[in-house]
């Protein structure tokens, strides 16, 4: 199940240090050691995934499930917290470092360091209905 | 169910274009208008929601399903996909626009126009371990 290279199998199995703030059967909780904001943190699947390929849908839902309470839980935790961020980076193109899927979750407030930049133009109705019948095409070549 | 004013009611009820891909009794996706990348798009639930506080933990398992598969999707799209990312925000302060609250994924490649910046400094165990317990806090005060 565990991956003996991977850091994040060892925090699963306490065999490196982390802040732990969840766990259950299928998912773990804790603090990002390099956080964007204070209260930053990771949920990831228990059992070794390197991305969404080979996510569990399952799995999948349930990190989902604790990353929507702990996002709640950043407005009750006395953290400062005026808006907060779900983020996933799958594959080193999108970001990803570590190679053990996980959900980042962080605090966001008027002034925090955290900045997004895109080329955000809107384009046309064709080429999105493309995009969308491409998209369509693909969801035709998933196994499930 | 719907908000009379909300652009994302309006495109489930089909009173405002959209390039739909998926749709089903909980959650409907479609392409966003102004695509960090081509393929860019959004998964909402079709209730409105404003945020991770409003949003039905049912219908936000449902969102995040599609999302999963529609990450893999773009794999398989034929549009240029070499990485995948998820995002949320909940909040202006997080860069929320429309407060309906909505899932974006979309592809990435080498040489994509997407940037991200922050402070990610490394903290010590202590704050990490402070944030921790302001979390479970944060976790014990919410109603479900």
């Amino acid at each position: 199940m565990g991956d003996s290279e991977c850091v994040f199998c060892a925090i699963v199995h306490r065999g490196a240090a982390a802040s732990i703030i969840h766990e259950d059967d299928t998912a773990l909780a804790f603090m990002d050691h390099r956080p964007v904001t204070p209260g930053h943190l990771l949920v990831i699947p228990k059992a070794h995934a390197v991305g969404l390929e080979d996510l569990d849908e399952r799995a999948g839902a349930q990190v989902w499930l604790v990353a929507h309470r702990l996002g709640r839980a950043l407005r009750r935790s006395g953290l400062r917290c005026e808006g907060v961020n779900l983020f996933l980076a799958d594959g080193e193109a999108a970001f990803q470092e570590v190679f053990h899927v996980h959900l980042h979750v962080f605090p966001r407030f008027t002034g925090d360091s955290f900045r997004l930049d895109a080329d955000w133009r809107l384009r046309d109705r064709g080429e999105l209905d493309r995009s969308a019948e491409a998209l369509r095409l693909g969801m035709s070549r998933l196994d499930c």
